[in-house]
Order: C-alpha cells, then structure tokens, then sequence
C-alpha cells in the first residue's frame, strides 16, 4: 500500500460543456435574494401545507395540569421494558453488523414473516412477498396516495376521518369525499349515492380509505354484515380499497373482526402497524398490495426513504419471536378498556343533555356531538383554559364540517384524570350552553360579526401531529 | 367502573346523505376487476418508477464468490459494539416509555442540538430550531423535491450525480439537468452555460442539488476555491442549492471543506447523515433549511411518516454523548483510506490502457472511465460471470450519458477482496477490448443490429438500491 499511483488524468464526462478555463471574475449580483423568495419557488402541493391553527394549544394542553383527552398516543406503561432492553442488548452484540447496516426497502424478510402471522389474527391469508414493511403506516398511507393520486383526483373517506390521512390526501392535492357513517360504521346506501353523484359528473374516485375497526375518530366499528356489501360496491363501481387497520387487535373482549383484505384480496390495499401494538416509537408499519402495486409500492419507498431502520425492523422481530406479544397487547386491551369505561362513565355523569357520543368496543376513542350551536373548534382555548384539551371535530373533515362534534382519546391518562378531564369538559359546555342561552343561538346562515361559528367554512384538514395520531 | 352507560343515540354528522335504512339488494357486478385495472388507475408520476435493470445482477452479485465494488454500504465492522449494546439497554431500561413513544415531527431537540455540534466540524453556525431529523437524508431529499418541484420543473445535479437523488427528482417528474463536473468538482462555467440556456428558453432552475465533498458516483471534491463563486452564480441567477454531505467527515487526511451552507446560509439548505459516520440502519439523518423552508418540511415530514423514530434519534444521541464518536470517525477514515488506497493501486497494476479514474481523498468511491467502444452496462453481465460487480455509469445521469463510466467502491470488502475484484475487473475488460480490437469499435450512430451500445439511450436512472446509496 505504500505505493499510491499518480493522480490520473480528469476522468469525468462532458454531461455538458466544460469549460475548465480559468473562472470569470463574476459579475455584481442582479439582485440579492431574501428569505421569502424561497416561499414562492415552492412547488403548487405546498401551499396547501399549513400549520394546525391548534397547534399552540397542543403545547399548551401538554402542560401538566392540564387533562389531555386530545392526544392518541398509545399508553407503553405495561411493556415489559427489562425483557426489551436485554433483547435489544443481544441483538447489538449478536446481529449488530446486520441491525446497523442498510437492508432492503420491501423490509426484512423474517419480519415480513411474522407479519402475515399476525394478520393472520383477522382472517388475511397472505405471503411475505406482498408485504412491505414501512416507517409506521402513516409512510405506507403516504407511499399509496404518491402512486394513486394525480393533482384533483377524488379519494372516497368516512366522515369523519384519520387526520393524518387527510394530511396525506391533501399534501399529493387529491380532493376528498366524504361518505357518512353511523353507529355500525361506513353507510353502503351513502357510498353507492357517492359514487353515483361522481359518476354523474364523469368522475371516478381512485380509492376508498376506510379505518373498519374502533374508527379514528369515531370510536365506531363496520358491521361485519356490512363487509361484503362494501366491497362489492367497490368492486362495481371499480374503486380500490384502502383498509387502515392499526387497532383492530385492540377489541376491548378479545374480539376481531374478518378484515375487509381477507375478503377481497386483489382489490384491498391494507395497511397494518405495531405502533398500537407494541410500540410507536419504533415506527414500524406495512402495507399488503396485489403484487402490481407492491411493486411499486417498493419504488417508491425506496426513493422515500432508501429502507426502512433495519434496527427496528428486527427489534419488533425478536420481541414478536421472543415474547408473549398477544398476552402483552392481551393486557394493552384491557388497560384501555378500564380507560374506555372510565370516559363513558364520566360522559354519562357529567355532560349536559343534548350531547350524543358514540361508544367504542376497542380502540382509542370517543366521538363527540355537542348541541347546536357549540362550536367545538371556538370552544377549544376556553377549554384548555379550564385545563382540558380536546380534539375539535373540524380537523377530521376536509370539507369544513365537525364544528359541532369533538374527539376525546382515552388512551393516555389514568381513569381518574379521565374524569377529572370529563367534569372539567362538562363545566365549560355549561358556561358555553348558558351563553348560548342568554343571547341565542346563532343562526350559521346569518352568523353574527364576531362570532366563530363561520370556522365551519374552514377548508383543509388539520396538520397531523403524532399527538392527533 | 361498574355501571357503564347504556350505548348512546347515533352522534355521527352526516358528511354526505346517510340512508341507515336497510341496504338494498345489491345487483351482480358490471364487471370483474382484474388486477391490470389497478395499473390503469395509477398517478401520471407512477409511471415513472421503474425496477432497476440490474437489480437481478445485484442479486447475483450478493454471492460470496463475486466481489463487489457495486454497493455503498458502510463499513461496520469498527463499531463498538458492546459498548452500544449496554447504551441501548439502558436506554430502554430507563427512558424506553419516551422512547418508544411518538415524538414530534421535526425530531428531538437534545438530538437536533447535538447535530449542530456535528455541523460546526464544517463551519456551519447554525441554530437547532432550524434542524430538521428525517428518516435518512434520502427522506429529506424527497421531502425537499416535494417541497419545491412541480411536474416538469428543472433540477441541475453534477453529471454524474447520486442515484437515489435522481430516484426522488423522477418520483416528483422533475427534469434533471446535469451539469459537468472535473477533478476539481463542479465546473463553474458549465453552471453558468447551463443556467443560461435555461434563460434563453424562458426557463429557470428550482434547485441546484450538489455533492460537494466526495462526491458520490465521482469520488472528486469541489475546490475550496470554487465555492465562493459558485454560490455566487446561484444567488444570481435565484436558483437554491442542496448541499448533500453525507460523507463530509470522512476526508481521508482528517481534512474538512467549508460546508457551502456556512458561506450561505440563507440560499442553501444542508442535508446531512449519520449513515457513513455512525450506523446507517438505524435512518438518521437531518436538513437544515432556513426558517420559511423548515416549517414546510416540517408539514411535509408529518404526513410522510408523523415523526421519524424516536428510539433511533435517542440511540443515536447517547452514542454522540456518551462514546468518542470523533476517535470512532477517525477509524472509520483510516480503514476507507487503506482500502482507497489498496483500489488505486490495483487500477494502476491491473487497468487496460486508456482508462482514467478519479482520485478520491475522502468517500467511498472511485469513477472509471474506460476506452470508447466499450459499454459498461452491456458489460455488466459479463464482469459478474467473472465474479466482480461494479455500478454502470448510467445510472448516475438522468439523460443516458455514462456508458463508458462505471463506479467502483472500495468501502466494503477488505484490502485483498478489492484488489482480486479490480484485476477480474481488468480480465473482463481486457477480454471486451480484444472483441472490439477483432470487430471494430461500434459507432454509436450506426450500432449494429444486436449490439447493446444503444443501451445508453435509456432514459431516467437506474432504481436506486441501498445497495447503491
């Protein structure tokens, strides 16, 4: 090695000219850039980038004393963190020169293994092949969208609907249409009127994105005898199914529900996640396609991320193989579950009449009406003042509506401070009510100067934040 | 907990029209839908992402028996492992509920702290505000392209330039003009001429992407003398640049380069990564972006993937703390140094005449350029026959030049393994030159029937690999 070759001759192409000539000395600039012309170069996606107008009340609600039912961030304190932190231990020091080093962007093969093994739980028949492993689901949803949606295209989503979805719909400017909902979820009959209208005005949706199972944020679950309708639907109407199912093991009676990829395997993309499982910081998720779009799909990933953290992707693998991970998402179930009653009870205690909620059999939350004339977005400083945080019903919708209705997330805080957060929620939609009261309803159609009921005309979602996840 | 509520009224808004009344009979399908259809339904931009010519060959090349000079993947075997794996237990021991938890979209502050320590080895002053982690600095540049380019919007990059840089420039169909480079980087007169020919058509450039230390695929480094004059010309003709400096620290004689963006902090937006100086599979990396730009990829980071992992960032902020990653970066140097110089002494032993390479003080790679008439994607399957794999060149430019260039790297396997790989390579090329010497060199404008010369019109980059990052 002490013998080093000369420097060779330049060796790179002309991709153009060269001139290798002694520089110009430069001209004065023309003008001097600053900062916001910066702004104006940006492509015509960003400008629908905005930040959450809540998002300052998020720092705010993160204080201690205030209750925040407005998050959804999964509650860890059950995992078993001395078993992780030696498995962990022993894959640096075993497999370290694998776990640290890239690996392919489909995700690692073992993983994607156990994955279809945990599928498995509601139904899905899978292979490893169709399955891609990603940075939690909201990169999967993402990656979908980038290889579905062209500017204006039209996506199908219940009404109300995940707030980083929309985030993702609107950063590729996809338009949204929403498809009501009830209490046993999706409404067939309002699905078919969807599509008949956009076919009536030669249009088709790309996709329907549908949450089956303990809805985010509706709290409420697609009957199983609506399955099949649904998805004949599609199948008619020609409309792809995109199936997000991060809490469908998290039914509070152990219960799971056939999901809609196993009854349609070539026209359901689903998406799957540990972040509710195990554990969201290791954003760990995946999609399962029809192998023409898992192909893509891998593309794409691969221009968005190079691979997704081998580390982690083996982590959750050795915790799936080394654990009892059902028995753990077993005691994540019932946590939650002495959560959920907790919120209910306290809704039912303390609420004024003239509010309606929905009542979740798994999952992480509550969705709200409050009586007319509240609205939940104009409410939300009051309330963080009085030291609770909601989500307002407003970021749920891309087309303005959810001003009368909020979400409450029972996942995080202990039963008692649910309650305390309940009471507190109760006492401002008192004073609000009794406002209300003294000087009337305000009509939407003739809202008052000043007032904020007009928020409802709000265009756009919410910007996502992992604490609306 | 005992007394639950009875479940409520329906509280669901009507989005659309609900009809809870019951579901119709539904009528047979108008038509199957076959998985073809679900190609047909793709984005224009989907259409764009094609596999890899040469993914197969990589597969091949994998096997112990060949050598390759094709990947990029650091070498690990330095790591202080023990020493890590007691960091990351503990770790998890005792901060695992916030670390396995959603963190926020820009990344953790002590992390984003900690980077801009790392950033000052290049002279960049710069605020931790303005740090934002992404998952990889491959994700940073989709996020930056997202940001900034609209279907057919031009982007300059060296010629050649970073495969994975040219995936996300297709995923958002940009149009990449390249721009010459020589042994001293970046030819400054060539970004004027080009800069120029975009005026003269009406046109100007979003960005202006740039490798400027070690340069990936062509292992030269942008004079410190051109720097000035370069940023120069951009803020001249409005045009920003991204700095992509993976491998800054990795300067074989200790040596580092003012970073561009300390000479210009406003116009220039700085990606960096800890993948070639710490672990690339745990995907860290991280822009720094002036102010108007940073809240907007902050936006595009949250609903690309909500918030990059948290464990990995507090993983990768104990090493920096707690272990001299400084002396680790230094060992990494001097092991890519021995191998850097154990490739330019085989080039030189073993090389045909009329090949020229560059000479690299940093980095991973070395660019070939061999004698007209040979095309090294053709050639390709020929050299992994013979048990060595490199990187044609054409999957560094996005208009089908590079087919007399290939890049080799040296950061993998060991001195000997390189050494052996360099003179199969030799062997193979040899053995092309007789076929041409007894057939004549083609001429690309009349390439005889079979011929694969023609290759180098193909369009758009290879797919990028991590193999190839």
């Amino acid at each position: 090695m002490s013998e080093l070759p000369q420097p060779p001759e330049p060796a790179l192409p002309a991709a153009d000219r060269a001139f290798p000539a002694p520089e110009r000395a430069l001209p004065v600039p023309e003008r001097a850039l600053s900062v916001p012309d910066l702004a104006e170069r940006f492509a015509a996606r960003t400008e629908g980038m905005t930040a959450s107008e809540i998002r300052a009340l998020f720092a705010v609600a993160s204080r201690p004393e205030v209750v925040s039912l407005a998050g959804g961030m999964p509650n860890l304190a059950a995992l078993p963190l001395d078993t992780l932190a030696s498995q962990v231990a022993e894959l640096v020091a075993r497999d370290g020169q694998a776990a640290l080093q890239y690996g392919s962007a489909q995700g690692v093969p073992v993983l994607r293994e156990q994955i279809t093994e945990v599928m498995a739980a509601e139904g899905i028949r899978a292979h490893a092949d169709d399955v891609v492993v990603t940075v939690g689901s909201q990169m999967a949803l993402d990656l979908v969208t980038r290889l579905f949606c062209d500017p204006g295209d039209v996506v199908l989503a219940e009404g109300p609907s995940y707030v980083g979805a929309l985030g993702s719909f609107a950063a590729y400017q996809a338009r949204v249409l929403h498809v009501a909902m009830d209490d046993d979820g999706l409404v067939p009959a309002a699905l078919t009127a969807a599509l008949d209208r956009l076919r009536a005005v030669g249009q088709r949706a790309k996709f329907l994105y549908t949450i089956p199972n303990f809805h985010n944020p509706a709290g409420v679950t697609l009957a199983v005898a609506r399955r099949a309708g649904i998805l004949d639907i599609c199948r008619r109407y020609d409309v792809l199914v995109i199936e997000d199912n991060p809490y469908g093991l998290l039914g509070f009676d152990g219960q799971t529900y056939p999901a809609l990829r196993s009854m349609d395997p070539d026209n359901v993309i689903y998406l799957g996640s540990f972040s509710k499982t195990f554990a969201s910081g290791l954003r760990v998720g995946w999609a399962l396609a029809p192998p023409a779009v898992r192909d893509k799909l891998v593309l794409a990933a691969e221009s968005a991320t190079l691979c997704p953290p081998t580390f982690n992707q083996m982590m959750v693998s050795r915790y799936l193989a080394g654990h009892d991970w059902r028995g753990q998402v077993k005691s994540f179930r019932e946590m939650y579950r002495e959560r959920r009653d907790a919120m209910l009870s306290a809704l039912s205690t303390y609420l004024p009449s003239g509010c309606r909620w929905t009542y979740p059999d798994g999952g992480f939350y509550v969705w709200v009406t409050v009586p007319a004339g509240v609205d939940t977005k104009a409410m939300l400083p009051r309330a963080v003042s009085a030291r609770v945080a909601y989500a307002s019903g407003t970021g749920f919708f891309a087309d303005g509506l959810g001003s009368r209705q909020l979400r409450l997330s029972y996942c995080y805080p202990t039963p008692e401070r649910i309650t305390e957060g309940v009471r507190r929620l109760a006492e401002v939609l008192a004073a609000e009510l009794d406002v209300l009261h003294t000087f009337g309803t305000p009509d939407r159609t003739t809202a008052r100067p000043g007032s904020r009921t007009d928020s409802s005309a709000r265009r756009g979602p919410q910007a996502p934040t992992p604490d609306t996840a």
